[in-house]
């Protein structure tokens, strides 16, 4: 197959991800995807840093032996964990990782303050607390562990009572703060986004960093010259190392949000 | 006996009001104090408003029988709970309670941000929701939910790996955060003063309530010409609905903090 034609592979250890591809489909809809999300081995947050390395290098080659031209590592742990490794093996090889994006958000917060929501080991991890470091002069920097969020969109929970409460208190120190931006800062927080604007109360903007990966795939993609030259929609493709997973992959991808 | 040398009540649900003991002898070294803590119903945050206001009168009835000339609500929630009413029911008795100190740390935060540290029930009532909006266009007023750390100074927890665990996660959020002030707003607080501000790790201006009310005894006693004439050292009397707990209040009130 002619390179431009093959499929990007987009990569997470459960189906948080899927609201990067809908970004990367959304922007280069002309492209064929081929989503893995590795759910047998979920959360990758509570394993060892080199059994995250390990599942996220099978990961890759499960999609580099169907062909695909790209890689995007949609997990926020296996991108701390494997970018530079994965980078290292591959060269040549367009691999996008993804981080919380606190730079828009504090760059735009100016003197307020920003509210960073992540998992507990995104927020303990060195790569974000450099990250949070780097622009907590521009604005103030409130990282928020947010623990349970991703599983409660795991289990198919984006809305009621249980998710209200929740988030209720979550927020509730907040109330009285000058807040101008949250950050989406976990790849499945961008499902219950509704939620999280309903429940903070007060008008605020809610940033998730899938758009500037999608850009940063185009980007990637044209510089080595393999954007695809298709101009009818291409096709999205989901695995899964649960096959149960595959039904709620679908509604992710097909949900309003 | 003369109206003037009469003990001064002091009351709480729990241990934490001998935080506000100490600050009114500091102020009033010459008076007479009767603390009792009222511990076989600890902690008041569980029970219903009329519970609270049954137990805060039965208390503060005790302090009466035992000829008190002022009494001092040390407890956030009897206060919310019954001040206004016993206010009603003992006209012409100075009556003080408390309030997390969120005006003078707001005012002198300027634009920058304060956390008030509080139980959950705190920070859940109205009462203090008010306080918080009324101060929060003076400074970003962060409300920081404390549960179990109130139940841990109880227990004798002062200090310790289990302490600075639980104070790390707490305090993770606001790292980089330009934080100026952090209000102690539940009166066990101040007995683990040093190990917050170890665990937050940036020098910050530690306030609690303590001293303002024990300036407002001293103005209340004073408008009512009841401030003693005596002028060697008053004594410190402890009771408690919980005899064993007579000598954790012992350490409390002799802990250097």
């Amino acid at each position: 197959m002619e390179a431009q034609a093959r499929p990007i592979g987009v990569f997470d250890s459960g189906l948080g991800g899927i609201s990067v591809l809908r970004a990367c489909v959304r922007l280069l809809p002309q492209e064929n995807f081929l989503f893995f999300g590795d759910s047998a081995n979920a959360p990758y947050g509570e394993k060892s840093l080199d059994q995250v390395r390990a599942l996220t290098l099978s990961a890759v080659d499960r999609l580099l032996e169907q062909g695909v031209k790209g890689i995007v590592v949609a997990c926020n742990t296996a991108t701390s964990a494997a970018i530079g490794l994965l980078r290292q093996l591959h060269p040549g090889l367009p691999i996008i990782g993804i981080e919380p994006a606190v730079k828009p958000a504090a760059l735009a917060a100016g003197s307020s303050s920003v509210i960073v929501m992540a998992t507990p080991l995104t927020i303990r991890e060195d790569k974000y607390q450099k990250l949070a470091a780097a622009f907590c002069g521009h604005a103030n920097v409130i990282s928020l562990p947010c623990k349970g969020l991703a599983e409660m969109v795991e289990r198919g929970i984006f809305d009621g009572p249980v998710l209200d409460a929740y988030l209720q208190d979550l927020l509730l120190p907040f109330r009285y703060c000058n807040i101008d931006y949250i950050v989406l800062g976990c790849t499945h927080y961008p499902f219950v986004r509704k939620a999280i604007a309903r429940n903070f109360g007060r008008p605020v903007s809610i940033i998730d960093g899938s758009e500037g990966t999608a850009r940063q795939l185009r980007r990637q993609l044209e510089a080595a010259s393999l954007l695809t030259d298709r101009t009818g929609f291409g096709t999205v493709t989901f695995q899964n190392s649960r096959p149960d997973k595959l039904a709620m992959s679908q509604t992710l991808f097909q949900m309003k949000y």
